[in-house]
């Protein structure tokens, strides 16, 4: 068996024009065939669930239903569980990632999406839906390029993968230094840094594809020499050693096992 | 094969008159046979590898090294590696757990650790080396009973086990809110926190018993039915809903499955 695709997206996809996000999501799910589930949890905006519902049928899928967990006790309805079992790939809207963790986290849906997801389930989320998909979720901070210990706070997410942390508007927000911090905890995940209309293919071999009108930028910490987050005080700048960048654009891979980016296969020129 | 223990530890826990947490470590590891590793690592003090040493081999063990990852590139040191490869139990003292995450994480010793774990090796931690086991890991945070929405720092741990999230010092240190908090971004794991000379002995079957002075407050979120972590402002006072509490004393167990306590069995008055 197979795992389903991981898909983080990086906020503001297009939706209307030319959603080739959104289209490549449903194509993936089958096309036609595809079901979509989707959860609106994060947004507190009635009409996000249903607006999604009618993007996805446009884009061809066969059904596209919302399902609208705004408690934890709505995470135990059998009847939403069976359409989590029955889709194809399942879609998470935006708003505040610590909705979904505090609402879904440890409850039945959580653990049927990871577990469905190990058996092909393909999960796609965009901004908050984004961050909240790895093991470790950065749940809010601070602006700015430079890296200071307290200015990331970190939760746990939904952990369909240990490989990554996820941060979204990563361009638009000025968030590198958020996220170099949260790599500089503990240099295990790589992380990822998603600007809007952005997304990335996460496949089940760790091989991810960038698709979007704007950029990845990856940052690698497996190689850091030395960070200074064990001994600098609060909102003193972290001094980090080593760490290997790359921005990634439509076309481009980068295979996390192996470290190993590789720009789009340039065939216009051939 | 059967996973080993996983024993964090609250930190100052006896070593000289009483010792019986060490004591019982050194037991599980094979009393005369134990071969353990010490790796001192979160602490800045030369003598504190040594000491361990020196505690093991009086309470009968076979051998005791204490190996001093200090940067980075000590993790890659094949004669190193090859004692944990060989060790019964591993021991982690105390310090600065962001000092171990960031030495220690995405080396090839944290990888031994976690797969050695699985195949048999116990590896216990205390204070800080506690903090450190689990997969999400309170790297620091603010002192009181009240949870506040920004007053722990959560980053990625050694990640032997995803059911708990550890605290130490607990009663002595004020540290309920902050474990409390921790737990509301994402009530799935479990919380332990851990008095000081106290320890939870975590086996296999994620059943886990309670030895030493003090006590542990276990911190089950799994029946929360709210918090309002995710619309609490920076600094203000978090609400959750329907947190259970055991408080536990030496001889007590607590299987993490299914959440049943059991308070020690009281044979004295039968």
């Amino acid at each position: 068996m197979r795992r389903g695709y991981i898909i983080p997206i990086g906020g503001a996809e297009e939706k209307i024009r030319d959603p080739a996000i959104l289209r490549r999501f449903v194509d993936i799910c089958g096309g036609e065939a595809a079901r979509i589930a989707i959860i609106p949890t994060a947004s507190q905006l009635a009409e996000t669930g249903p607006r999604y519902e009618e993007i996805f049928l446009q884009l061809g899928a066969k059904n596209a239903q919302s399902l609208a967990f705004n408690e934890r006790q709505d995470c135990h309805r059998e009847d939403w569980l069976q359409v989590l079992r029955d889709a194809d790939g399942v879609f998470l809207t935006g708003g505040n990632q610590l909705r979904l963790s505090t609402t879904i986290g440890g409850t039945p849906v959580a653990d049927l999406l990871r577990q469905r997801n190990q058996e092909g389930l393909h999960v796609a989320g965009t901004s908050a839906g984004a961050a909240f998909l790895s093991e470790h979720m950065i749940a809010f901070g601070d602006e700015g390029a430079t890296p200071r210990v307290d200015m990331v706070f970190l939760a746990p997410g939904l952990g369909l993968t240990k490989l990554t942390v996820v941060d979204q508007h990563f361009r638009q927000r000025d968030r590198l230094g958020r996220l170099l911090t949260a790599l500089a905890y503990n240099p295990r995940p790589i992380g990822i840094g998603l600007d809007e209309d952005t997304a990335a293919f996460l496949d089940a071999d760790g091989r991810l594809e960038v698709a979007g009108s704007g950029a990845i930028t990856i940052v690698d910490p497996s190689e850091v020499e030395y960070s200074s987050v064990d001994s600098a005080r609060r909102s003193e700048p972290v001094s980090i050693l080593g760490v290997r960048l790359h921005v990634l654009i439509d076309g481009a891979t980068y295979h996390i096992p192996t470290r190993v980016a590789q720009a789009p296969r340039e065939l216009a020129r051939s």
